[in-house]
């Protein structure tokens, strides 16, 4: 689990303060070598996450709890180690995903010193009925060409399934559940632009069908904040 | 209202960042000249706000609409101007306090990324009952000697008036509510303390009791953490 307001992002850097290298740290200090470890995937800065994945190798013999421990004696206080599984040798952190779930969260109102670091604020009154239908659209198998930054260089296969998209309301906020097979680099922040969209009637709902069978990376630029965005479950076989 | 997790408390510093000296660089830079404001009282470091008021005198010719927005374009996130009202000269914002209102927020449960820096985290069993009868014998007009910071020297008179002390109990949550005429240094997260200390069974009533009529600065050193504590409302006449 992680606050993602105050790391780079999960992706270890040369510079910048980040997840992955925050956890390595850790492990590396522990080891007393360079340890590497393998999440389920990344995230980008200020993306929080309550329920991230990784794996490493290790030789040390510490049992489940008391890895918990020692993570959590020496990591700062905006990431926790939650659960510690030993897994089969074959066990892949990210090749291993057979679904990954998300929830971006709308506060309906302005930004304010206790919001702006975990919502992502909207002033202007959402057409939720509206969102909904541009949420149904995109929930099965389609080629996500438009909504994601990844080339077809690095990403030949662009599509993905949506199995679930929902969202709850409350009075001060929207919660969007997010559950795919996988998703490519901002896809969700970039559907979430356009859903958005939709919801201030900014676009309709034939403008998203259209962006989508584009297939084209210009189609369609928008992209929601990372502030609201949470990785919330990874599921593996 | 302030988010006080980034911040050095409240009152202005030579070095390290504060809500007074935020303000006052924000008025400073729109008067061209230096501005000092006057707080409802200061607030310790890591401590909240939802409505603590400050009183400055300005010649600028600006409606109280445009002083929000004036502000909040120039503040940094965690920190927010709700309401602006022009006042007579004669208004003081702290010799014209009549009550303050605080909240004490505890989470039932272990520290994690998303309650750190919002909640006072509390892992064993409270009892709220026990804890009930020690907030009552602290309600009323008392002298706080044995519960506060202030010497003698800079506060001859340690005698305030509890009107309110409430606690207000969910399913992951404490809120305690504290109304007072006046709050001296340390009081409410000493008084917090040792009502904790009730709840958990260290302490008993007739030990609070004790310590309250000892006056006595050496009888209690107890102090609960400041990233639980928020100033929620200043009255005046």
């Amino acid at each position: 689990m992680y606050h993602g307001a105050r790391f780079d992002g999960w992706q270890r850097q040369p510079s910048g303060r980040t997840v992955q290298g925050t956890l390595e740290e850790v492990l590396s200090r522990m080891h007393q070598r360079p340890i590497t470890i393998t999440g389920s995937g990344r995230t980008d800065a200020k993306v929080h996450a309550l329920g991230q994945v990784f794996h490493f190798d290790t030789t040390l013999k510490i049992d489940e709890n008391a890895w918990i421990h020692a993570f959590n004696a020496q990591l700062p206080l905006d990431v926790k180690v939650i659960e510690v599984t030993f897994v089969p040798s074959t066990f892949h952190a990210r090749y291993g995903v057979i679904r990954k779930q998300y929830e971006y969260l709308i506060y309906k109102g302005p930004i304010q010193p206790f919001n702006y670091e975990t919502h992502t604020c909207v002033e202007s009154t959402l057409n939720v009925e509206a969102m909904r239908k541009a949420m149904s659209v995109l929930i099965g198998t389609h080629d996500f060409t438009a909504f994601c930054a990844n080339s077809f260089k690095e990403t030949p296969n662009q599509v993905r399934t949506i199995m679930r998209f929902e969202v709850e309301e409350s009075e001060d906020e929207l919660r969007f559940i997010i559950e795919g097979d996988g998703f490519m680099r901002y896809q969700i922040r970039m559907m979430m632009a356009c859903i958005l969209d939709i919801g201030k009637g900014k676009l309709r709902i034939t403008d998203l069908k259209t962006i989508l069978d584009s297939k084209d990376k210009q189609a369609y630029s928008g992209m929601a904040e990372a502030c609201g965005l949470y990785l919330t479950e990874v599921e593996y076989q």
